[in-house]
């Protein structure tokens, strides 16, 4: 029997009973309002907790890559073909030779958010005598990708339609907190148009988890794509949409050096990303929750313990919550599964690297 | 032959002759100066440029983790016995056990700065039946790791040279820019406090890439450990130790998406790190050097164009600098070695995530 603390640190440990506890709570949420759930597993990156998530209820998956989709095509052909959406707009030659083979092992639904996009798709699959729905990006508000307007999403979907190869499945977007009303707007307008035009699509595609207990408020979304809620994670917690009690991956990291209240652990930018997301220090220290992570280097986290009562000692182990846990599944090659401090698994990150 | 633009983005590219260049030149300059040459590999982690540098001239190498020498050592073994120092602090038993073993396979010289950790690491070394080196950290100003004093310094080395298993062979620092006063007064004082007690080191080991081409005023340093600049970066054009033709690796990137000046490239935090540095901005584009990737998303990065007279078009591949190189290194299971637009070889990372 192996206990986590067996493991050398720097590792992150996953917790299966809050997993399981955080995709039963938020499936069955889903299910109360009649939503599909689409969860977005390019934060945990595991063949096993797709199929976990599948088995709980998932309709299908989002990835954010098509070599994400393709490791879960290979690790989960037993399931038969899976309902794949890559909320990503895919362009080039070869992505999309890529996209062509893959449209043929499940059903998959690509993005687009622009016109140049489209002929260039359509040759691709028509090539390979194959057809993929698509889905059109809008900007609610986040202001990355997608379009800016109904009538750009309307005029796209025609030419899409007359395009050889794809077809319009409907409309997705990425929205920034708040603006439930604003992306149930443009679905019904958007949608509506469409129909008009004798356009009929079956896809209205909402997402994220910072505001995911709010997602019945976008009432006639048909699915939701959520990726963080599996593990929950600093920035969740700030957003309110999950608790520290809910995280579930934690980077177990060691005190290595300790002079007053200059301390650091060995994890680093290379373990807990240095991504901030508007917080202040990287990453929630459990047993010191007054310690301040206030500087990263690649394997160094730098520690102010000045207001801390309790002091760690050198060589103490501990626990991280980091700011943003989907970066930190791509730092690692492995991710240690537990359950009550033993080790149930060490399990390969199936899609960690892929980034093409 | 392939070509750099028939690899699929975001991808890793590094340009050989400039990689060639940066080597000679920093070699040369320490050569000039008689400081023996000890290069970082965290930031390359292939085992081809270690081998390179080492064939140019190091006396030896520096890495941050265990996994990183054992990597070096498995990869190099035709060379010999290398000489390979740790500078971070090495704790608890299965590192430990690990540490003993490559010391069987290498010089080894590992850090403490700490005297937590000398009692449990000359045990381990004595039940192996190996002795290994130890090198004592001091603080410069940087407030990571490091005693604080050269009293304490002298009082480590003492119990050091007191712990079967263990010898000390001297001191090490990792400066802030500007502190070379500071470093060789603690050089100085320390080493000659060591020698009255009657202990001889033969190591005064500097480090930083910022301050590189200061490393002569340490005058009484015998090596110095240098990593980025093998490929320099933005955050060393901005220190001044390296210039944007000096960069060595790019991250090629794609255009998925524009809507007037809003744009996104497919080259987010999974690429190119959230790593600031103290820029503004995650990044330059070099096709497009006034447009800003203001924000990256995993797998986005948000690129605001206003300030761009010319615009990208859609599917169009740039060229980025990353503001810090040695993290994008461990992102990529291969980078592109390219010499005139040409690919030499898709080169394995090979220590790439060797976390601990």
């Amino acid at each position: 029997m192996t206990m986590i603390d067996d493991i050398e640190t720097p590792c992150a440990v996953i917790d299966l009973d809050r997993v399981e506890r955080n995709l039963d709570r938020w499936q069955g949420y889903l299910d109360q309002h009649g939503i599909a759930n689409r969860p977005h597993i390019k934060t945990h990156k595991l063949v096993r907790f797709t199929r976990m998530q599948l088995e709980k209820g998932a309709s299908g998956i989002a990835c954010q890559k098509l070599g994400e989709a393709e490791a879960m095509v290979e690790g989960l052909a037993d399931l038969g073909p899976l309902d794949i959406m890559i909320p990503f707009n895919i362009l080039g030659a070869a992505k999309l030779a890529r996209a062509a083979a893959l449209s043929q092992r499940c059903r998959l639904t690509l993005a687009c958010d622009n016109e140049a996009m489209v002929a260039p798709m359509g040759a691709a699959m028509a090539n390979a005598g194959c057809e993929v729905g698509l889905v059109i990006e809008f900007d609610s508000g986040a202001g990355r990708c997608g379009v800016s307007s109904v009538e750009e999403a309307v005029d796209l979907a025609k030419m899409i339609e007359r395009t050889p190869g794809l077809s319009c499945r409907g409309f997705f977007t990425y929205p920034p907190v708040g603006a439930a009303s604003r992306v149930r707007a443009f679905f019904d307008d958007a949608t509506g148009r469409l129909k008009e035009s004798g356009i009929e699509t079956d896809i209205r595609s909402n997402g994220g988890s910072p505001d995911m207990w709010r997602a019945h408020e976008v009432t006639n979304a048909t699915e939701h794509r959520a990726g963080t809620y599996i593990y929950f994670d600093r920035m969740q917690e700030k957003a309110g949409s999950g608790s520290f009690e809910d995280c579930a991956l934690h980077v177990h990291a060691t005190f290595v050096s300790r002079h007053g209240d200059r301390a650091c652990i060995d994890a680093g930018s290379k373990s807990l990303t240095s991504d901030l997301g508007g917080l202040s220090g990287h990453g929630m220290i459990v047993e010191y929750p007054d310690a301040r992570i206030f500087r990263l280097s690649e394997e160094h986290g730098h520690v102010d313990l000045s207001a801390s009562v309790t002091k760690p000692a050198i060589g103490e182990r501990v626990r991280i919550v980091p700011n943003h846990v989907c970066p930190v599944s791509n730092l690692f090659d492995t991710v240690v599964l537990a359950r009550g401090g033993e080790v149930v698994a060490i399990e390969t990150v199936n899609a960690r690297g892929r980034v093409t």
